[in-house]
């Protein structure tokens, strides 16, 4: 398939944070050009947005309904490939469900849904159309994070233990949504943001990012959430005791009010034979730690990591960050994309998370909120 | 008193582990010689172990009765200033509380005692006797960890939200113990290390460390417990979440088979204004962090600093480290032994960690074991 | 100017290393698309590489000759702003040339030219034409190596004193250019590579660096060169003494053979009041150190970092990496080529490496050689 | 020989600085006791110092003359085993000579003297003696430099081909001296310090430990020396290039002026397959990295560590620190120094500093100053 895949987008015009990270991600690899969008629900700053993405008027649409019907008609040559979807929570479904139900493919960012019964009914909708869809869980997309599943894969680690993953943030350590800030004022919001604040944006990332290298399912859960900030509804902190169906242990804590603490997630994984560790904000390394020789640090880019080339654009010691990461997960989207467009079979196991994730994200979430609501008891977590 | 302080030692002989630490500790600074010991329970090994330390052998024992006994009966000039008392858990009582009875001022290692039971026994005879007592809960002698609790109670931090304390080690990934090693043995057995295993040996170090920073007290916990290598009774492993007094939460976690962790006691405490973190594995470094400028590296031996410069003993960028923080717990035992020794005023809240330290520990011990053994439901932590 | 830039790249097809950097910098923003090339001096991969970038094959050349007489005679609304130059060093004088004089805008690889000769005369050609050069000396487009600029120009650091700036990087360890390995063929051979090694590749890159942090001119130098890898005729290790035109002295090392270094470029710069450095290889972090307060971290991305965010596409803690610093040139470079496209005046200081930059690299590094070559004698270095 | 080594003291007294590092290292490990000493040119203050070290007055002299010939006529079982110079360097020749000559073993600070010439003459008392004559450069007793060492003896590094070592420091970042603090007055003097200030503190170290890690003798150096604060007449910081007798090259520098620096000593060592670094800032680390495999981080106490275990005093992931490794350095004189007072065999490579290390750093200061005052000419370096 000779040619540059199309992609629209519904989100993320002007003002908005990860749409621009989506936009980036999706072309530095020159493999797909953005050609139409209903980037707000504003009419004027959806065309104003357009305007500066230099769109064709004529594919910039005032709401995602109006597009899915306009862009449905267009002929073949000019058909969109996917749809990424970069709207805050509540409004996931809607366009997800509209867009798959007209025959596209779709990217969504994460959560999946605005709660589990919409994630539900989504996973659904996927397995009928059986198009291609894709949740930007975009730190998976880092080499070292793969590098690490490949080595829990391989055993070398052992029977994993311990698992340790954390997120803590601080941008949250005031109540910075009262002054308008934008992406404050959406995520404390309980209609929009969902049953859960930090869990929701930062817990389903550390779930989804130990459950990726572990492949280890949690089988049960102690929650203990706090809303500090006062005035405050949703959690902006919260801590977690997990078991794994194996048997593991851990631990996962989140917060939004971890004052002077950027977004550092991380992930300790503790086993028989040896551990991990890896840094987001230092991405391009991976700890691995063994009890009778010393401690190697991997870097990306060298011959002996073994994680296929394709996912590294630059050579070691040429740091690659968050976006390198986030084109990752759409470089593997583009290959089931060109796959599903070309009618042929698209892959089975992509290595890009899946409405599967994004269902087990929401049973997460779910499971951690019902638990701090029954006083931090243990909860069971349902497995698919 | 223009004289060395004299000391005994119960435990600490060859092949012993903290014994030369305390060692070391106590004399660095020439301030105190060791001249007496019951050395061992294997009396050979005493008498040869005084031999190694250079003692005059009628001042060494083969057993600490024996020793409190004669020691005893010394003349003013001879007399032992205090006694140090380094053997394994369950023999820490019985020495202490005849020492004290005996008159003199005693240094123990922790935990304080073997059970909660004997720490409260053993407060009573603090209290009656008047004498010094002092507990090598050693991380709090470290320059940092000082200068963390000053940024606390002057406010810099606000009001604390959250306190993260974690001590990972690996050094018992598999059963060592089975081959013997000393160390391993009794701290994997329950009849000499008590009821906990890794929570009793590093959760009781975890849980000082966060109080004696904070200030606070831990009112609520729920504690998952684990002995994940197989034959082994006593927990190496354990995650625990932590409500504070003053509305804060918190996790602990510590272990002992998180493979190729040395000794990797950190804390890190959030605060509405500001937050701090601090790692054991590099001690001179404080972090400092906001959420409106720049994360600020504060270190040891710098005049910014603003705590007692006697408990530094080389200028900035010439590292401190374990020994160091432990003879400072020594330097504030001194003042306090020479105060008793001289009929002058013992300090009332002396910077070192005492018998109500030791009780908290225990308390926090029980209250661990607890919560693990009924499913790991929440326990309410008794406030002495 | 409501579209995006178009432009033409010479070099950079099949197997080529900078080539598909220059691209992903470029095309990231959205704000410029590659539509024409001569990709290779072998036609036939020159072709199968515009068919790799989805490229009109009419727009596909045979040699860059071919392609300027081309482009210069299509209609202006399918006109070339610029073309990019990614060939090795002995290639770049004659397209940069030929394209100005056409009547391009160029971008071109750095170090400027083949030899100081071909720089003073393209320097002319630049002046002449009136038409955008820019330099990819990318390491400036850092954020963080701005603000280091800033804090400098400030006065933060009172008068400079001392600069340290080194590149050790270790993939040269060994002969692999006799092995066939493209990248290491053309660096290691003086007739394409230039008079020096990796002065020329990496000693550039770091005088490059000195300059812009610190706005001081180096004076004199003292170079001491060693080709280590037997078979080896240019250097592949530099260590040079320096001298500043305000008194300040220095030291710039580098190296091919520092086996398992990476990509280890640092700065650091001491003055009277204050001192910072910054590793390329961790570029979100500036260190700030003083004599009488706690050192500091600044990092990307938070509301007291000064440098325009214009350079900044992700929020603090989200790393940012090599291409994304890159990318900073290259919009910068957009501005002025926008500028020139309108008929408007171009930035007359812009933030980008120019014709001046790329002369001043060119005089180094033919410092550089004479000192090696006069018996690491002192050199006085001419001032432009 | 059942006892503790006796030692006396010349320097050191109040207000002093390496007097008390000397101290704390020769007792912590309970194998010396301090019983003498001339602790001060001023009578008053060296009699004040003895009372604070709990001396026997009369044993605290009033200079180092009478104490020679007091001690000298001591009965054999008090008599002195060795005695430890503390001066600034233009009174470390004196002393020495007249103790060793007094027949009593010697440890002596570093520079060993003021010039090179004294140097040479002490070496010659030293031989004629036979007795032990020990030097504290310090830093070789930390355990990873003596690993540093080990893995370049067994050639894990292949061929040496390049050694960075450096040395910032920046507490004389302005004229301290002219405040009267004490350390600062001494070493800006050249009638105190000597023909260098910074290379004779700073430097002398970094070559030694350059030295000692990799085996190399530097043949030439390049040396630009600069007293950047103005009214200083010693220099307060250095370049130099260096060139080791296998073909090797390398760089040392060191500095008194890099503001907010403290002590950061490190030594990177780069050879044929493989190449390390070493921090003294972080000293229990040694980074061993590889152009082909992970680069490990060696750390101390582990049973891969391949140096004695006399050398660790506590188990991994306890830091050590620069005390530590000053009382390496004497532990290994404590060997020499009681087979001379035994009457056995001196050992004849100690792995403590020699007089041919002090020799040898006289040499290095003296070509350093020399090239420097030449016009920072090549010097070629004299072999012993």
């Amino acid at each position: 398939m000779k040619r540059k895949l199309r992609f629209g987008m519904i989100g993320g015009g002007r003002g908005a944070f990860i749409g621009s990270v989506h936009r980036i991600a999706a072309i530095m690899d020159g493999q797909a050009e953005l050609v139409a969008g209903a980037f707000s629900s504003d009419p004027q700053r959806s065309a104003d947005s357009g305007s500066d993405f230099y769109l064709d008027p004529l594919r910039v649409y005032p709401s995602y309904k109006d597009m899915a019907a306009a862009e449905a008609n267009r002929p073949k040559d000019e058909r969109l490939d996917f749809v990424v979807i970069v709207t805050p929570n509540h409004q996931h479904f809607g366009p997800a469900k509209l867009f798959l139900e007209s025959g596209f493919n779709v990217v969504c960012d994460k959560p999946v849904t605005f709660d589990l019964k919409q994630a539900r009914t989504l996973q659904k909708v996927v397995e009928r159309t059986g198009k291609v869809f894709a949740l930007t869980h975009n730190y998976t997309g880092n080499v070292m994070v793969k590098q690490a599943r490949d080595l829990v894969k391989r055993r070398k680690l052992g029977d994993i233990r311990k698992v340790l993953v954390e997120y803590p943030q601080g941008w949250l350590s005031s109540a910075i949504e009262a002054s308008g800030q934008k992406q404050a004022d959406w995520r404390t919001d309980p209609k929009r943001s969902g049953a859960a604040g930090c869990m929701g944006d930062l817990g389903s990332h550390a779930e989804n990012l130990a459950r990726y290298v572990t492949g280890l399912e949690i089988t049960e859960l102690c929650a203990d959430l706090t809303a500090f900030v006062p005035g405050r509804t949703l959690d902006d902190d919260g801590n977690v005791l997990l078991r794994f169906d194996n048997g593991a242990k851990g631990v996962l804590h989140a917060s939004q009010i971890s004052a002077g603490d950027e977004n550092a997630l991380s992930l300790r994984v503790y086993g028989s034979k040896a551990s991990l560790e890896w840094h987001q904000e230092h991405p391009n390394e991976l700890i691995v730690k063994y009890p009778d020789k010393p401690r190697e640090v991997w870097r990306r880019g060298n011959d002996y990591v073994t994680v296929p080339g394709q996912f590294t654009r630059v050579p070691f010691g040429h740091p690659e960050g968050y976006l390198e990461a986030f084109a990752n997960i759409y470089q593997e989207v583009f290959r089931a994309v060109r796959a599903e467009v070309s009618g042929r079979r698209v892959p089975r196991n992509p290595d890009f998370p899946t409405i599967t994730d994004g269902v087990a994200g929401m049973v997460f979430i779910d499971a951690v909120v019902k638990s701090a609501s029954r006083g931090s008891r243990w909860i069971k977590v349902p497995q698919s």
